[in-house]
């Protein structure tokens, strides 16, 4: 294995050595705290974090733009979020036992007592997002879900709101200490070196990361590079496609009309479950009837560029027109192309324009778009929407969007992403790089807990949660 | 992404071509047939393999050098875990639903009702192992597991035993086409190109992989280049280290001694759990207590090649002497080291001699052991020898030592696999490439499983497993 040569730690920077050292140190101790404190830990950064969100929005809002009604929600599902963890810890959500009794009589030969369960991972490096300053930054979900799965925590904290980082990590950090909490069960690290170096750290043993394709990739690459490659958990972006079916552009068109100029403007289009694709029987008729779309501020000016950057992309392909740009200086544009166009340059369906535009698709006949959606690349979401009763040709192509993403919608939109045990935040590559798990709702957890077997193992020596009860 | 070029399936075998695209253009319909069917399928197979077992046997014999023993027994445990998961499909094992009805009052806002299954994540590539010609070979644990979970199956065979795996591949294919399985269910390839080129095909959406870690390691580096990558997992190799705890080498040492004795020979130690490491406190007495190993034939030339490079390499480190070889010219070889050697050249914990051949490493301090193998690369396996009673320090080690492997065993032995609903076969890295998963027992199929949440979706269009009952 000389090829995937070792980072040196000596190398390191020191502070960046010294974070993942206390991290590496501290592992076993905060896997052996017991469920009940990690639930302690989460509750009492939740209160604390609570407490401070008028300092925390007014800093949230000086370094992103976003308004203080979005981020006053944001913060909210963000401690919720981590109190949903801490229910779900304490309840046994996690534990996914199983126990096999020995048996002199099993099929293959006598069999002997043996039980599954599960251990923390070990130290979880988190890459916190741009857009979500809260929910998917320095205390954001996959942060309270390693925590809450037993794992100590070293976020790479977003460029973006780097005060708004150091903050929240200073009132997290104080909730821990105040609470027992060994120093190395949460760290923070900034700047893109430190965050490389981190990745192919042999302490680091899981990667969680929230961002772009292209930026994560890199990132994958690099962890699976490693002499010792560990998990990456990569949730990247996504077009969402939006199929506007027959019966529900004949019932509900200004329902639908009304609900995707909302969901298309929502937070600027700013989110990775934004419907970025939409296709309907009549462009023309759909466009005419869009509302006028709000004019908000992006996140900051690298974001500005990278939607200058996408959407003239999208103007220059074979068929695209530019619709509708409600503000020819920033903001909502509407792009048309007919269906025929997409199947010849199938690439449009995974150009994501980060931002409140979109991408209106012409089609005649369903069985295409069925056809057509069902060779495209992994998204995170794609949504049917029907008429007041589903038709049998609307639950077919339920059942077909599913083999492609990680949620499936009717009748409802993408963005604003529930935070619950059933919620499955994922899909096929690209849209992220572990299609087996999730990264939003209380399932996330399990993606920081890896199964062990005890065999022939006295009770003294079982974990709680494998012990007859 | 132009940096990860895709393979041309023009530029496959059409063989291969033609194998591949039939379980692409067949996997909607593999994942759409109800589980009693799927059931049906493994049955049928393993029902068909019974019946032939003298001709398959006689073909295993003359390919493999493995005993008529063995083989009998290892085609017993090959049907019976198709049995198994059978009735794991048929029983619910898989479907693991988790139902959120809407909620008006969720903490965060009102949520839509939302629920979360699993679909079949489509074609998986199995790599078949040299060392199990039944059980992880064409109809082994990772086809059944595949096939139990709704996805198309393509077997790359071992050269090792190549006209046992086409007939037993002849015989699984004529079982599903009589039971009305599509053609592309299942498919055999073949040579080292064609299993490479298939790594890499945008059909394949997992891979599976038995064997060394180098040979492992360079198709999980391939299937992690494409553009799209896939989850790969690969089961490697082990040292299994065991600990003789002082209790249990004052109130058991005949015990261990020949427990020990079996299961370093078992199969002439071609067994990925083989305990490779034994830690004792009085190495000379172990020895000279140490009964005859059996003599017995090797797999085939180049497991005996293998075997004499790697005993080779490891008479060579400081420190190591070679104590016992019951046969010059072959088979059983036992070195022996002192802890102080092993925390000088730890590398000693994860040279695999795949044979019948351990390292014996004196210490003194039980202490010692915990603290050296608390950092020791991932495996399969640790086993504690203890006294009849668990003493706290043995039930500490045992505590630790699961931080480290995928299976903890006390006072057994960990060759000998069961395959049960519990069974745990995996580890960190190198044991495997995916930690958090296992390629033996029933939770084995979860693999092929990716997870999809429904939000607001009626019915009609739910599958079976998310309905409302």
């Amino acid at each position: 294995m000389t090829s995937h040569p070792r980072t040196r730690s000596t190398d390191l920077d020191p502070n960046l050595d010294a974070v993942l050292g206390a991290s590496a140190r501290d592992a076993r101790v905060v896997a052996g705290v017991g469920r009940d404190r990690r639930a302690v830990w989460l509750r009492e950064a939740a209160l604390r974090l609570d407490a401070a969100a008028e300092e925390l929005i007014a800093l949230a809002a000086e370094e992103t733009r976003l308004g203080e009604g979005r981020l006053v929600g944001e913060l909210k599902r963000t401690t919720f979020q981590a109190r949903l963890f801490a229910e779900g810890v304490t309840q046994g959500d996690l534990s996914r036992a199983r126990v096999d009794h020995a048996d002199p009589g099993w099929g293959m030969g006598p069999r002997p007592d043996i039980r599954r369960g599960f251990v923390p991972i070990g130290p979880v490096l988190v890459f916190a997002a741009s857009n979500f300053p809260f929910a998917f930054s320095v205390f954001g979900g996959d942060t309270v879900s390693a925590l809450a799965a037993g794992c100590p925590v070293v976020v790479k904290a977003h460029p973006g709101h780097v005060h708004l980082s150091r903050r929240t990590a200073e009132i997290v950090a104080d909730a821990l200490r105040a609470e027992g909490a060994p120093e190395g069960t949460f760290g923070l690290i900034e700047g893109v070196a430190a965050g490389t170096a981190a990745v192919t750290d042999p302490r680091i043993q899981a990667v969680a990361f929230t961002g772009s394709t292209s930026g994560g990739r890199a990132l994958f690459d690099l962890a699976m590079s490693r002499p010792d490659p560990v998990p990456f958990y990569g949730e990247f972006g996504s077009t969402n496609p939006t199929v506007v079916t027959p019966a529900g552009w004949k019932h509900r068109a200004d329902d639908i009309i009304a609900g995707f100029a909302n969901s298309v403007s929502l937070g600027a289009g700013q989110y990775c479950t934004k419907p970025g694709i939409v296709f309907v029987p009549d462009a023309a008729a759909f466009l005419t009837l869009m509302p006028s779309l709000p004019v908000q501020p992006m996140l900051n000016d690298g974001v500005v560029e990278q939607y200058r950057d996408s959407t003239a992309d999208m103007a220059a392909r074979v068929g695209v027109a530019l619709e509708r740009e409600d503000n020819p200086g920033g903001a909502p544009r509407l792009f048309r192309v007919h269906v025929e166009d997409v199947r010849a340059d199938p690439g449009l369906l995974s150009l994501e324009m980060f931002g409140p535009a979109a991408l209106i698709v012409e089609y005649s006949d369903l069985a295409d778009v069925e056809a057509l959606l069902a060779g495209m690349p992994g998204q995170l979401t794609a949504t049917v929407q029907g008429g007041e009763q589903i038709e049998p040709d609307e639950a077919e192509l339920v059942g077909s969007l599913a083999f492609r993403v990680g949620r499936v919608l009717y009748n409802d939109w993408p963005t604003g992403v529930t935070v619950t045990s059933a919620q499955q935040h994922g899909g096929p590559y690209p849209a992220t790089s572990a299609p087996l798990t999730t990264s939003v709702g209380t399932a996330a957890a399990e993606r920081f807990l890896r199964p062990v077997a005890f065999q022939n193992v006295p009770a003294a020596a079982l974990p709680a949660d494998l012990q007859d009860t």
